[in-house]
C-alpha cells in the first residue's frame, strides 16, 4: 500500500456511516443526525461554538477525505483514522491535534477481550470522533452536554476532547475490575479443587491481559504527551484535567501489571498445587503395593510345593502365620503414619 | 461519572464526620472538636498561626465542597480526596498543595493488608487532612505539638504537612518488619517439615507485598517531587527533612523488593525440599518392592504343579530355598545401600 | 581486516551485478538497465530531478568503490555496504545519509526467517539502493512512480527513501502475521492434543522472532533518529511520514515482545498439558494395581498348602470368597471415584 | 518516634564508647585516646591540619549530641549517625558533607553476611567517623598515616574520607571472593554428587547476596554523587580518585549480578542433575519389575490346579518352563539395553 | 592496600618485559626491540611522528612507575595499568587518555573463555600499549603500518588507538561465533539425543557468557565515551571511526544477549525433551505392569486350594482360560492403543 492513501483495514461493522452532530455554547445547542451522503451539511462552524461531529463507522473512506479537505486535515490523520489497527497515539499538526485510541469490552464468561477502535480529531472550536459501530461510547458525555450539568457546556472543545478520552479510560477500570473478579473467582475456586480447565483460563486471562495492556500502555504515552501539549488549540486550564488523566493511565497500567502478577502467582499456585495433590495421591497407592508385597510373598512361600516344609504340618501353622502377616501389616502401617507418609 | 463531580467511592467507616482543629504557634495551642454540620466554625485563619482541620470521615461530599469552597481548592482536589482508590500523588496548585497517600496496616495471622486512604492538603499556614476512620493516624504528631517537644511548634505548616507524611510512611516500617517476621517464621518452619498450607502462605503474602508495592511506589515517586519542589508554601529549611524522608521511600522500597526476591527464593526452595523428599520416599518405595519381586517369583517357581520338579524332592529343598532368597535379598540391600539408593 | 576496507561478507546470491537506473520529477520519467561494466553512465544529475540507482548484488566491491568514489560517498558506508551482517543503523555525513537494513521473509513451513541486508544512501536528488538478490524488494514503489499515483512523484529523494524504508517495513507486518497464524495454530492444535514435535516447533519459533527482534530493534532506533533528523537532505515535509514510520517500527516492536510472551504462554501450556495428562494416566495406571493388589494377595493366602486351613473344606469357601473379592474390588473402586482419584 | 531526635537503633556492642583521636598535617602527628566523658578536649582544631575523631560504638546518643553541638552538625546528620539501619547515603549540608555506609564480613561456614553500620562526617580539616565495635576498620589507614606512605598526609580531610570509604570498599571484594570461592566449591562438589544440604546452601548464599546488594547499590549511587561534588569541602585532585572508587563500586555490583547468575544457574543445575539421577533410577527400578511380572505371570498359570493342564505332565515340563522364562528374560533384556533404558 | 601504589594483581605470563618500540609517519619508520632495563631509550619523541611503546608484560611494576614518570602519566593511570582485574573502562587525564580492555580467547573443546588484560595509554604523537604475554594481540594492526596499507600510516596516534582497539573487538566476533557454532552442534546433537553432559555444556556456557559480558558491557560503555570526546588528543576525523567502533560493540551485546537466550532456549528443550521422553518409558512400563496385574490375579484364583472350586474340574477349564487371559489381554492392548497411551 502506498503510505499517503486512505485505506479502512477493519471489518465493516455498520451498514451505513451516520454522523451525529452538535453544536453548543454556554448558551444554546444544536443537535442532529447528517446522512453521510448529504455531504452539503459540512461547513466550518463560527469558532465561538463547539461543533461536535460525530462519526458512526469507517469504511466510507470516501467521506472521510471529504471531510480530510473540508477541514484541512493533515493527509496521515486521514489514514490512520481509516487504519483500525493503528496504535494508541497523540500527534500535533498545523491545523489540528489528533488522537487514536482504543475502546475495550470483556466478556468474562468467553475472556475475551473486544477491541474497538476510535479516533479524535480536534481543533479551536471543532471536534470530530470516529467510532466503529452504531451504539455509542460517548453516551455519557452527550448526556452532561445535553443537561447542562458540569462544566462541559462552559469550555471549549479541548474540555470536550479531555472528557471524550476520559470516558473511554474510564470504561478501562471497569474492565479491569471485571477480569480482576475472574481472577479472584479462579483463585478461591482453585484452593478448594484444581480442574485442568483453570489452567486454560489462566492462560486465556494472560493473553487478553496482554492485548488490553498492548491498548494502555501506548495511550499512556500518548496522553502523557497530551498533557504536557503546547499546543495552541489547547487551553491552560484544561490541562490540568488531563494531567488527572494521565495519572489515571499510570494507575490502569499498574493495575495491568500486577494483575498479570497474580495471574502468575495463580498458576505457579496451581501447578503445585495439582503436582503436590498427585504426588501425594501416587505415594499412597504405592504405599498400599508396598504394604502388600512382603504379604504376598509370604503366601507365596507356604504355597511352594516342596515334600518337605515343616511350618505346614504344625496344627496351627496357617493360624500363626495370619497373626505373622497381621504383625506386619500392623508394623509397616505404624511406620508409614510416623513418617508422615501416609 | 462527569469528571468534576465530588463522589465518595468507598464504604463508610464512620456514623459522622467528625473535624479535629487545632491552631497553634510557638507560644499558643487552641484545640476543639468541630461537629462538621456547625459550619459557621470554618473561616480563615491569621497568617501567622498553623491551622490544622483533621477530617474523620469522607463519606459527606457535601462538607469537603464547603471546605473546597471556604479555602478556595481546586475542584480535582476535591474529587480525589472522595475517591478512597485514588493512587498516591502529590500535586501542586495555585492555592495550596496536595498529597495522597495510603495508611497500611497488616494482619499477621490472616496475611492481609488493609488500606486507609489518607488526603493532605496545605497552604501558608493551613493544613487539611482526611482520614478515614476515626480512629487517629496522626496521634504521636498531636502528641508532639500538644507537648510542644522537638522543633514542630516553631514551624509552619509545611514542616507539620511533612510530620504527618512522615508518620504514615514511619508505619510502612512497621509493616514490613511484620512482613519480613512473617517470612523468617515460613522459611525456619520449612527447613523442618514441609506443610502445603506454607504454599498458600507464600502465595498470600507475595499477593499482599504486591499490594504495598502498589502503595509505595506512587509514593515515593510523589515524595520525590515534593522534595524537589519549588511551591512558596515549602520552606526551604523543611526540604532537607523531606529529602530524608525522600531516601525513606527509597529504602521501604528496596525492602518490598527484596521481601519479593526472599518469598521467590522460599516458593523455589519449598518445592524443591518437597519434591525431593517425596522422590525420596517413592524411591524408597520402589526399592522394597524390587527387592521382593524376584524372592516372589522364586516362590512362584516352587509353587508350580509340574509333575517333575526335582528339587522339590531334596530333603532340605525348602531350606536350601530360604538360603538362596536370604542371600538375594542381602545382595540386592548391600547394592542399593552402595548406590546410595537406600 | 584493516577498517576501511570494502570487504563483502555474505554469500553471492546474483550472478552479475546489475544496476537498475531511474529518474524522475514531476513530469517526466527515465528508466534502464545499466550494466555494472559499463561504468560510463555513473555521472551526477541534474539537481532537480531524482536520480535512483538501485543495485542488485553487492559481491562487486570495487562497483562499490567506483560509485562511492563517483558520489564521495564516506568510505566507512562503502565498508557497511559490503558487509551483509550490518546491524540496521542510520547515518548523517557530509555529503548524505546511509541506512543500513534487513529485510525478512519468513517460511511458515519449515519455521525459518531469511534475512536480505538492503543498504539505502541518498543526498539531494541522489539516491543510490543495494539489494543481495535479483528479486525487488521495491517493486510495489517503482510501479507508483511509474503509474504517477500518490505524492511519490512530487517529492524528493527524501521521500522516495522514506518510501523505500516504509516498504520493507510494511513487509514486517506480513512477516509477523504470519508468524503470529502459526502461533494461533499451534494453540488451537494443542488444546486438543500434545505432540511433542509441536515443543519443538514452538523452540524454533522463539529462536526466529529472537532474529526478527535483532533485526527490528536497532532498526527502530535508527528511525528514531532519521524522524529527528536535522540533515538539509530532509525536507521537513518528508519528517512527519518518518515519524508516522517510527510509530511502524514501536508498534512492530511489541508485536515481536507479545508473540514471543505469547509462545512463552503456549510453553508453559504445553509443558502443564502433557504432564498433567501423563500423571493422569500413570494415576489411573497405579490405581489399577492397588485394586489388584490386595485381591492377589487373598488368592495368594488360599493358594498355601498347610495341612490345617479350615476355610479350604467349606462347601463355599471359593465362593464366599469371590464374594469377598468383588466386595474389596467394589468398595476401592467406589472409594477412589469418590476421591476423585478415577 | 519524631523526626528530629537521636536515637540509636542498634545492639550496643562496646561497653564504653572510646574516641580515638588523631591530628597531623605533612610534619607532625598527635595520637591519643579520648575518654568520651572527658568533653573538654573537643574543640575546633586549627584548619591547616587534618583531625580526625574516631568514635567507636554508638549508643551514646548524648555523646553524639554534644559532638554535633560542638562541630555544629545539622540535626537530620545525627539522627543517621544513631540510626544502625541507615542505608548506604551521601549528603551535603552548609557545614560539611555525609557519608553512611555499612561494613561487611563473611562467615564461610555459617554462609552469613555480618553487616556493621560506619558513618562518616568531614569538612574542610575536621573529619569525625563512627564504628560499631571497638575492633578497627581504618586500620590499614591510619598505619599509612603513621608511616607516612603514600600521598595521604600531604592531603586534606576530604582525601582522608575518600581513603577511609575505600578501606571499607576494598573489603567487598575479600568478601566477595570468599562468596565466589564458596560457590565454585558448591559447583565442583555439585557435579560429583548432589546433597540436598547444598540447596539449602545455595539458598541462603542467594539470600545472603541480596543483604550484600541491598548494601552496595545506594553505595554505588552515593559514592556516584560524591564523585561529583561541587562541595568546597572536596578538593579537585582528590576527586578523580573518588570517580576511581566509583569505579570500583560499579564492578562490585557487576560481580554481584553475576554471582547471582551463577547461583542461579547452579541451582538449575541442581535440580537438574538430582531429578534426572533419581528419574534414572526409577527407570532401572521399573525396569527390573517389568522383566520379572510376565515371568511370576508364567509361574502362577502353572501354579493353578486345574484337573487337566497337559503341560504339567510333561517329562521335562519344568525345564523346559524354566528355559522359556529365561528367553523371555534375556528378549527382554537385549531389548531395553537396545532401547538404551537401561 | 593503599590507593595510589602500584601493585601487579595477577600472575606473571612472562619472563622478562620487552618492549617493542614503532616510530612512523607517512614517509619514515622506525621499529625495534627495546630491554626493559636499558632504560635510556625512553625518551619524549617528535610531536609529529607517532611513538608506539608496546610493552609486554606487566608485572615490572617499576618499569611502570618509570615509564609513568618520563612520560607524566597520572599515578592512577599506573596503578589501573599493573590490576590485571580492572574493568574495562575510558578515562581522559590532563596529559593523555587511557582505555583498558580485554582480548578474549575461547577453547572449544573445553568451553573456557580466557582473558588477557589489556591497557593503552595515548596522547598526541604518543601511545603505549600493554599486553599480559608474549604473543602479540596488534599483529595485524603492526603489519597494516608496516605495509604502509590502508589511511593508517597518514594519521595520528588518535588514529592508531582505535586500530588497536579495533583488533581487539574484532576478536569478540570470532569468539562468539565460536560460541554460537557450539551452541548449534549442541543443539543439532539434542533433537536427535539427550545425553546429560550436554546440560553441563550448556551451563559452563552460560558461565562463560556470562564473563564475556562482564568484559564488552563496560567496554561499550568505554568506547561510546570515547567516540564521544571532546579531548584536544582526537582528531574529529577519527570520531567517525570510533562511533563505528562504537556500533560494532553494540553489535556484540546484542549477538551475547542472543545468545543467551538461545541457551536458556536450548536449556529448556533439553529439560522438557528428557523429561519427556522418561516419562514415555515410565508410562510403557506400568502399562506392561498393568496388562499382567489382573492376568496374574487369575492365575491366583485358580491356584487356591479350595475344596470345591468347580472350574478346576472342567474338561478344558485351564485352555478356557487360557483364552480369557488371551481377551484381556488384548482388550487391554487395543484399549490402551486407542487412547495413545502405547
Amino acid at each position: 500500500m502506498a503510505p499517503g492513501s486512505v485505506i479502512f483495514t477493519g471489518n465493516r461493522k455498520v451498514d451505513k456511516v451516520l454522523i451525529h452532530y452538535m453544536q453548543y455554547d454556554g448558551e444554546s445547542i444544536v443537535e442532529k443526525e447528517i446522512d453521510s451522503h448529504s455531504k452539503t451539511i459540512l461547513n466550518t462552524s463560527p469558532i465561538d461554538k463547539v461543533d461536535w461531529y460525530d462519526v458512526r463507522g469507517m469504511h466510507d473512506t470516501k467521506l472521510i477525505e471529504l471531510l480530510g479537505k473540508t477541514f484541512s486535515i493533515h493527509p496521515i490523520v486521514l489514514e490512520n483514522i481509516a487504519d483500525v489497527h493503528q496504535r494508541p497515539n497523540y500527534e500535533e499538526y498545523d491545523k489540528g491535534n489528533f488522537i487514536t485510541l482504543r475502546a475495550l469490552s470483556f466478556d468474562k464468561d468467553k475472556i475475551k477481550v473486544q477491541k474497538e477502535h476510535v479516533a479524535l480529531y480536534f481543533n479551536k472550536g471543532l471536534i470530530i470522533t470516529f467510532q466503529e459501530t452504531e451504539s455509542d461510547l460517548f453516551e455519557a458525555v452527550r448526556k452532561r452536554i445535553l443537561s447542562s450539568s458540569g462544566r462541559i457546556r462552559q469550555r471549549g472543545s479541548d474540555y470536550l476532547a479531555y472528557a471524550l478520552v476520559d470516558a473511554i479510560v474510564d470504561n478501562y477500570y471497569v474492565v479491569l475490575e471485571e477480569v480482576e473478579e475472574v481472577i479472584e473467582n479462579l483463585e478461591e475456586k482453585m484452593l478448594v479443587e484444581q480442574d485442568i480447565k483453570d489452567k486454560t483460563k489462566i492462560h486465556n486471562l494472560k493473553k487478553e491481559l496482554l492485548i488490553i495492556r498492548k491498548s494502555v500502555a501506548p495511550l499512556r504515552e500518548a496522553i502523557g504527551q497530551f498533557s504536557k501539549t503546547e499546543s495552541s488549540f489547547v487551553q491552560n486550564n484544561s490541562q490540568i484535567f488531563i494531567r488527572d488523566l494521565y495519572e489515571h493511565t499510570v494507575q490502569i497500567m499498574d493495575t495491568i501489571d500486577s494483575s498479570r502478577d497474580l495471574l502468575n502467582g495463580l498458576q505457579d499456585l496451581f501447578i503445585s498445587e495439582i503436582s503436590f495433590k498427585m504426588n501425594k495421591v501416587m505415594q499412597l497407592l504405592t504405599l498400599i503395593s508396598v504394604i502388600f508385597i512382603p504379604l504376598t510373598f509370604l503366601a507365596g512361600i507356604y504355597g511352594m510345593n516342596f515334600d518337605n516344609i515343616p511350618e505346614l504340618h504344625y496344627q496351627y501353622g496357617y493360624h500363626i502365620l495370619l497373626g505373622v502377616m497381621f504383625v506386619i501389616f500392623m508394623v509397616l502401617l505404624i511406620f508409614f503414619k510416623r513418617k508422615k507418609w501416609l
